[in-house]
């Protein structure tokens, strides 16, 4: 029995994996009123009667999505932040990091999922604590990645607006290619951070 | 003849002016897939024919708002900016003028656009040309506000960068209340700025 009980359980976790990267997809596609449970079957390569079984509305696959997405997100950042480079190019280089996080496909997902979530209270409920969750682990990994003391007074704001000045230009890139202004921005942040944590 | 139609014309022009105020309430309450035209026609207390003859489809609808609340939005920065204190304070006061514009409803109105046009050509297309147009406003009203001198090396990236941290402000806004947060960051933000300026 356990022979074939486990290659069942391997083929269900994929299908679901494979519905909620399609939901995802979806997502940065087609925006939150373009996704639909028939597309994402569809790109998904699953049947609408096993889709169905295993989400059995757009609701229950968009939420499973919320919480896939933020370990898909989280994932990326640690990842990008193993291979930071060291010395007096790293503030520049941890900027860059956060901008590319913030100006990817996982972050028009998540836009489109905050957006919807704004009016829809069960959205609204499942987003809010994961959001929370990958604030905290982005704003952990900036602290790491400057190697910043946030005991000093000061220095936990200026980690704080780096990561919203990087949402704002991740906003900023959706309906147009912002790369090049973005990269004077950033450049002069870092020289502007490294003096004021400098001071700090 | 002058008489009766100059009445009509002013009626036609309120009606217009009811319909677009309506189609933004609507976008700031239900968001973008809850923004329906019987919605809008119903809030601003408008016949159902009457819409349809103003604005035959959702499109025509959202288009001409979209311009509406362009003007809307420079409007109410131009108004807040009239209002700005002088001395030491000047700096903080500007960030929170423009913070404010980033959380207020005109902003979430203008988010559920920017988001649905991200995947939506012909809206993207009405969006694009405007945005960039507030988006130059707010620039010079902020160049102004804080009276500094774009010509010096590094002064226009630490103003973009500065309109970049609201906006980002305005975002984690959107599905929490952050005033505590934002409050600390500009604080903070405003000392850096004015160092940075200083040093520019």
């Amino acid at each position: 029995m356990t022979t074939t009980r486990v290659p069942q359980e391997q083929r269900t976790r994929a299908m679901r994996q494979r519905l909620l990267e399609a939901t995802i997809e979806c997502l940065v596609e087609h925006g939150w009123s373009g996704t639909s449970t028939t597309l994402v079957s569809q790109r998904a390569g699953v049947s609408r009667g096993a889709q169905l079984h295993h989400f059995p509305t757009k609701s229950d696959l968009v939420l499973a999505a919320v919480a896939h997405l933020s370990e898909v997100r989280g994932e990326e950042l640690r990842a990008a932040a193993a291979g930071l480079p060291t010395g007096r190019r790293r503030t520049r280089a941890v900027l860059e990091m956060f901008a590319d996080h913030f100006t990817s496909p996982v972050f028009s997902a998540a836009l489109e999922l905050w957006v919807a979530a704004r009016t829809d209270p069960a959205l609204h409920a499942a987003v809010l604590p994961l959001e929370q969750r990958v604030g905290r682990d982005a704003h952990r990994i900036a602290v790491a990645a400057l190697g910043v003391d946030e005991s000093r007074p000061g220095v936990r704001e200026l980690v704080q607006g780096t990561l919203d000045l990087v949402r704002g230009l991740g906003l900023a890139n959706t309906i147009s290619d912002d790369t090049a202004r973005r990269g004077r921005i950033l450049a002069a942040w870092a020289q502007t951070l490294d003096a004021a944590l400098e001071a700090a």
